[in-house]
């Protein structure tokens, strides 16, 4: 599977087959960059448009500034107009933005890059996730006096959130709800945990958990309150999500999916409050 | 300043100004990769050869298989002596092995560079570097039974190691010596930690701690205790490197290098005593 399209940054679109990036670029070499994953939905007449865009290229300043790289929203907005433009058969596109160092002696890269959604999204937004829960090392704290440690930074330096979803596979599961060293719900590798207690929804708080703000749980949350919803960052532990009425992975390209079975037990869902939830994210019903 | 060596496993050496991953890569998406970093010397009639290079494969076949991706340690020694023949300006040089897990619906790739040695290294060498304590996050005991956390495992995922060398830079220092959350030594984010008390050699111990085991440190360690040292692996805290008579952070291309202040206290140095640890590491006189 090759990528539909391909863009660099002030340049525009190339080839999706082109290689583009360097042997030297600490990107690569050292996963120093950062990225942003967005969903695209192109209409039955071929028209494309981003989600949150905005949201997006907010948390990707936030990212390049904490890694000293630069970052000029109006160019990528440039370059994300470029692939809209050009990404015209209906249907839904997964759209990575990524910033790299660049080469020695060289400028930052920046790369666009759009591609089908993977296999398994729509059976698990339909039918809901297992996932397993490991322990991320750190305490829920631990990143409150340590910006080093790159905490609420979306950097490409994803391997062990990609070993532990292997480590789900192997145990079963799909997906993984890392947990601090205390005890604590952290985040998904790629998505926000949320959940809910009758009409009130709880997410991770971001001081010292080192979590990265969801975008989509955000936009839930503001939505969610409009809607007279009580919305909360709480501290909780797995039992509290046993607890809880409904259990969520949110993330921008997936959706909301539901989360049917912790550590191989299985939890109740309530389809009715998970469709409510799927509509307030801007995502449809299944 | 461009690459001096490019090479491709499975095809050989290429023009080293070439674009070579794919912006799809989870090499440099996820950071979803391996490599190891090695010495090259050249000597004056032009003939190369590379350090320890069997401790560099067995390492990142270690790595590769925590990352569940293949690794022919023969092929890669195929490219390393394409290069190494290809290698005939008398020096050192960097030489670097990469392996990603390849763009979506490909295989693997295996990349090799050779480039020269970072500008600061022959003053660091000669002068010694002064480094900052950063928390890591973790505790000492964090990765014993937490295999995705790839303890051990030389990722493509050291945005962190780099954010914490900036900080470093920005406090005055231009290295870091990391601490694990409950306050013991641990590593440096591209090299190992040794101290000497009298004719004892001491590290970080591998269980638990997460750390690299460094290749140089462990030919010290082999060397210096036929040659009559004392060697231990030591769980230490930080006035421990402070009691200690001497403190170098020791890496394969580097080589031993003095601490010479930490967190802005000046350290005395031992010339003889580090002149001898640079003998036992491959590494000549000052």
């Amino acid at each position: 599977m090759t990528l539909t399209l391909l863009g660099l940054l002030g340049t525009g679109l190339v080839d999706p087959r082109s290689a583009v990036v360097h042997a030297d670029d600490p990107g690569l070499t050292r996963g120093d960059g950062c990225f942003e994953g967005c969903r695209v939905r192109t209409d039955g007449s071929g028209r494309s448009q981003v989600d949150k865009l905005d949201a997006h290229l907010a948390r990707m300043r936030r990212s390049a500034s904490a890694l000293q790289l630069p970052f000029d929203a109006d160019e990528w907005r440039v370059l994300v107009d470029k692939a809209l433009a050009a990404c015209v058969t209906p249907g839904e596109w997964a759209m990575k933005l990524l910033l790299t160092r660049g080469p020695a002696g060289g400028t930052p890269v920046g790369l666009l890059t759009v591609s089908a959604l993977p296999a398994e999204y729509p059976r698990q937004r339909r039918d809901g996730i297992a996932v397993a829960t490991l322990d991320r090392g750190t305490a829920a704290d631990a990143f409150a006096r340590a910006p080093w440690l790159l905490g609420g930074v979306k950097a490409l330096s994803y391997a062990v959130n990609m070993a532990a979803q292997r480590e789900a596979v192997r145990r079963g599961a799909e997906d993984v709800i890392f947990v601090s060293a205390d005890g604590f719900v952290l985040e998904a590798p790629t998505s926000s945990v949320v959940w809910a207690v009758g009409r009130a929804l709880f997410t991770t708080p971001l001081d010292g958990t080192g979590i990265l703000g969801g975008t989509t749980q955000q936009l839930l949350f503001e939505r969610a309150a409009a809607a007279g919803w009580r919305t909360e960052a709480a501290r909780a532990r797995v039992a509290d999500l046993f607890a809880a009425d409904s259990l969520w992975l949110v993330g921008s390209v997936r959706g909301p999916v539901d989360v049917v079975r912790i550590d191989g037990v299985v939890r109740a869902r309530d389809t009715a409050r998970t469709a409510e939830v799927r509509t307030l994210c801007g995502f449809g019903r299944q």
